[in-house]
């Protein structure tokens, strides 16, 4: 064969930029105007590396949507014509957040497109189970939808067990959830975009991009009735080999321990699960929690090290978790992780609250509709 | 201000298809090529969802500049015309690696494409520090890149210590380098690009390329006179905040254990390293590498589970590793985490043996030159 190149003429049609170069653009301009705020065309085609004409284009359109909003910035001593700033319709849009991590309830939110909570409904479950869980979570949703008053951008839903990439709750016993299709049905019910994570995994989403983390490494661990968490690694969510990324609830912390739900003894959730937690305060005051704190930092110093984390984010009920227990976390795993591990490492509870599931929620539609986070 | 679109017509030049899509391009069909082997410029357009046309072109430049070759393929039975099928041309380059990571040792070879050992070189030590030891690696290369019968496609090194992303050495006792520029001393001197890593970090990606490697979360834990890991997550090696991740050999496993070179007591390295591990093996026989695998298992346990890793690696003296301290590993692990977390869980030795650093070396040339690995 001969190595000669075989050169033609590049088509001269618009399929050279392919629809999802557009859609590269489209959310490349979205981040930047959510991250840094308003941004004149100019500033935006600095910041992208994209054209100036490429950066018109997108922007037209996404004025035209009722995504973005202009202004003319005000003047102050420049010389010339102010500039003209676009930035994010916050208002534009609204998300339907449900957050299914509370034991016997189940609450939903309206949010705008800056995460913030705009209405709250909410369902006692009442031992529901199975299809009738699933029947509450639709009236809920339901409710939401109809309280919207801008176009619905879609639905984020953070349930407790281990939910696949296609919205599929493998296995959720507190629910009698099975194999159970939660996002396909409610995208079937409602016609809208639906994304379902597990909870942890959308609680840390919602930290990372609402809660004022910094840009490094973030593992949230929620403490409620379980025990789980979620890590964002280099600025992405990681899923792990089987989705089951941040099952670090029933990792043992003392064989000798107490039996845990799981069949086995003494897994982190017997120590830290918050009935546990306050059993331990009752018994023994904060000297119990600093017990339970250095237990923690003992099962995470591998954790911090190996991964390198910038930050540590305990969610949970804060008269348990924030004082005794989260200083005795801190400072076990700065005595069990070499001193660059501990350096600019962050341990400290979360900047949301109980609505870090809601917020995460919101994100999951805001990344996957907008390509933002 | 009015929310109209401004829309303008797309610029007819070869600008809308920007050099960076050019080498995306160029990225996708050689690491196509790189991972599934030979195929037909169709079959490329089909598994890349590039258009023939723009394949065509990029197949054509990698051609001429001989990175691929071309063959008509064997008919075997089809009607038509056999297809003429593209491949990765493994011996048109090769690559200079270097292993800093053996005590008193500095190793090189010469590799092709596929990551094959052309050639060994050495140079013992001595003692040698600082800038001597910064010669030794010169004189090494300089006498690798003479020995080259093809263009050198670039220069690995993977060395101990935390490295920064620009190939600064920002610590490294053992060799006696504190903020070295390694990587611009050898591109100053040579004229060829230059990627230098963490050892560990080397190896790890020298394991996912070459060494078997499946799918999902990898890590691998060296073990010499020093303990180190390297990850790959999602398909990334991983960095961490501060440039340093897998520091898991001076997490602290036992705080009333040996004393520790960075000055505390008990960290993994002083059960790991393989100076300990032959002490244990002589003073107590295989019942003593069972005990620090027991010891290694429990460190790791909180790691696997939380990043649901699906292979853990060790890689290091076979004679050490393999057998009761492996077994102890893999087995105090599946005690330790969640079923979820082990069901898929693969702990073996490394595949590549001592030449996983070299290998890795090369792979970092590779990823960097060709966008492969
Ligand atoms: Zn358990
Ligand atoms: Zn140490």
């Amino acid at each position: 064969m001969t190595s000669t190149p075989v050169r033609r003429a590049l088509r001269p049609s618009g399929r050279l930029l392919p629809e999802d170069t557009r859609r590269h653009h489209r959310a490349l301009l979205l981040q930047l105007l959510f991250r840094y705020g308003p941004a004149s065309r100019a500033d935006l085609a600095r910041s992208s590396g994209l054209t100036k004409v490429s950066v018109s284009d997108v922007v037209g359109d996404l004025l035209a949507e009722g995504l973005l909003t202009e202004a003319v910035a005000t003047a102050q001593g420049r010389v010339g014509k102010p500039p003209v700033l676009v930035s994010l319709a916050e208002g534009s849009r609204q998300v339907v957040a449900v957050d299914l991590s509370a034991d016997g309830l189940v609450s939903g939110a309206l949010l705008n497109l800056s995460g913030d909570v705009q209405e709250r409904r909410g369902r006692p479950l009442e031992g529901r189970r199975g299809e009738t869980a699933q029947d509450l979570v639709h009236d809920l949703v339901r409710e939401l939808v109809g309280l919207a008053t801008q176009p619905v951008l879609g639905i984020g839903v953070g349930t407790p067990g281990v939910v696949d990439a296609a919205g599929v709750v493998v296995d959720a016993p507190n629910l009698g959830w099975h194999g159970t299709g939660l996002a396909e049905a409610l995208r079937h019910e409602f016609g809208l975009p639906v994304f379902v994570a597990n909870d942890a995994n959308t609680a840390v989403l919602g930290e990372h991009t609402f809660g004022d983390a910094g840009d490094g490494g973030l593992m949230l661990i929620r403490v409620g009735t379980g025990v789980g968490a979620g890590l964002v690694l280099e600025g992405a969510l990681l899923h792990g080999h089987r989705s089951a990324a941040g099952e670090v609830g029933h990792v043992v912390v003392d064989p000798d321990g107490a039996a845990c739900a799981c069949g086995r003894r003494g897994c982190l959730e017997t120590v830290l699960a918050a009935p546990h937690l306050r059993e331990r305060l009752d018994a023994e005051g904060p000297a119990g929690l600093t017990a339970v704190g250095v237990q923690v930092g003992v099962v995470l110093a591998p954790v911090v090290g190996t991964l390198n984390l910038h930050e540590l984010v305990l969610s949970g009920p804060l008269e348990l978790l924030d004082g005794p227990l989260l200083e005795a976390v801190d400072r076990t795993i700065r005595e069990r992780a070499m001193p660059v591990s501990g350096e600019e490492l962050v341990v400290r509870t979360s900047a949301l609250g109980e609505d870090v599931v809601l917020v995460g929620a919101a994100v999951l539609v805001l990344a996957g509709q907008l390509g933002v986070s």
